[in-house]
């Protein structure tokens, strides 16, 4: 089997994208990074999800990116928006900057340490809240970039691939292509809202978007909402 | 003044550039990384320099690389190479795996967050260990993609410059250079051998390469060696 490393921060999108790599025959090194996230019960989830699909290990990688602040998802003075329109234009307050570029610079390392030539992350540009590290174009340079970044692509032969199979999907598509795959969704966590003692807020972005995908799908969402 | 985040070594090569970012008239964010090398004394090099040369702020990041292993910077149990020849092709053990990809991103999200333009990384692809992230074509591949990556370059007008202009300058130049911009080579710290008590070996690759250098440039060196 092919060794992955894959992005896993126990939400909907990046669980579904752990069954496709199960699916496709994949040897799966999962990571998830503590990185000063105020809805820290997702790493929970994220272990949950890595326990139940039988990931090859699963790492949880400290980073605080609280030393940069400006986030809404990593500051305590910065409120996490509640019933913001989610189609509406512009990088909402919950971007953390330069986030996915972090988090692909680790799994790159380790990528090249396994000599594993696929990095799975479950970016998604159509639901979503406009993040620029999620669009297929950055995911294309930083394909083009880490080739040229280590050894094991420069020196060695391998070809190193940013696998983003829920890219061009809609909530509602995952959700269906999740199920499909026996995905339970009660396992996974998408609130941003830290203060919800467990259950889902119902209102931040995510929540929202988890929503209007489970109700577009057709299937009932079994997280539990405060 | 424009702000800049500069990667800080404690070297020889990033105290040159920071004298070189500091004559440019930039206001600079210095950054090092507490990531795990054998060889921390080099922390404190970038303190003493940082302080001499008044920085508007110094950040020292903890980001454990020893998760990955596979590096001789990194790993107990990897000798670091003595008295290679530098010359000669291929990328040695002391690469650690997508480090500069690593330190960059990082570099990124606070040049984000302080709006700042330039990153200053002191890569070097003439005498040098071979590492594939030192390359222009790599930085030029990191600038294409930060630039595709956050809210400040894709709904900003921010253009971010990754500025690397020790690139193409030979050990002896950057000596001259440093030099000439008043840089107190006593201040930094080069070796890679982490059992040295505060001198350095003289036999591995960035004390050979510093050797060489100063030699070439016809200065004494004030490191104190072995």
């Amino acid at each position: 089997m092919p060794k992955a490393v894959l992005l896993l921060s126990g939400g909907l999108d990046s669980t579904t994208l752990l069954a496709v790599a199960r699916r496709d025959g994949f040897d799966v090194h999962a990571m998830t990074f503590r990185y000063g996230q105020r809805h820290a019960t997702e790493i929970d989830a994220a272990r949950r999800v890595a326990a139940r699909f039988g990931v090859h290990d699963h790492v949880v990688a400290d980073i605080d990116l609280r030393t940069f602040g400006g986030s809404a998802l990593t500051s305590d003075s910065i409120d996490v928006p509640r019933d913001r329109d989610v189609g509406e234009r512009g990088v909402p307050v919950t971007y953390v900057p330069a986030r996915n570029t972090i988090f692909l610079a680790f799994a790159l390392a380790w990528a090249e340490v396994l000599g594993a030539a696929d990095i799975f992350i479950g970016v998604n540009a159509l639901d979503y809240s406009g993040y620029p590290d999620c669009r297929p174009e950055y995911i294309e340079a930083f394909e083009r970039m880490a080739n040229l970044a280590t050894r094991a692509t420069t020196e060695g032969s391998l070809l190193l691939r940013i696998r983003a199979p829920l890219s061009k999907l809609t909530k509602a598509q995952i959700i269906q292509l999740g199920t499909s795959l026996g995905v339970d969704y009660a396992l996974t966590q998408s609130c941003y809202d830290p203060d919800t003692g467990g259950a889902a807020c119902g209102h931040c972005d995510a929540c929202q978007l988890r929503l209007k995908g489970f109700a577009e799908a057709g299937i009932a969402d079994p997280a539990r909402y405060r």
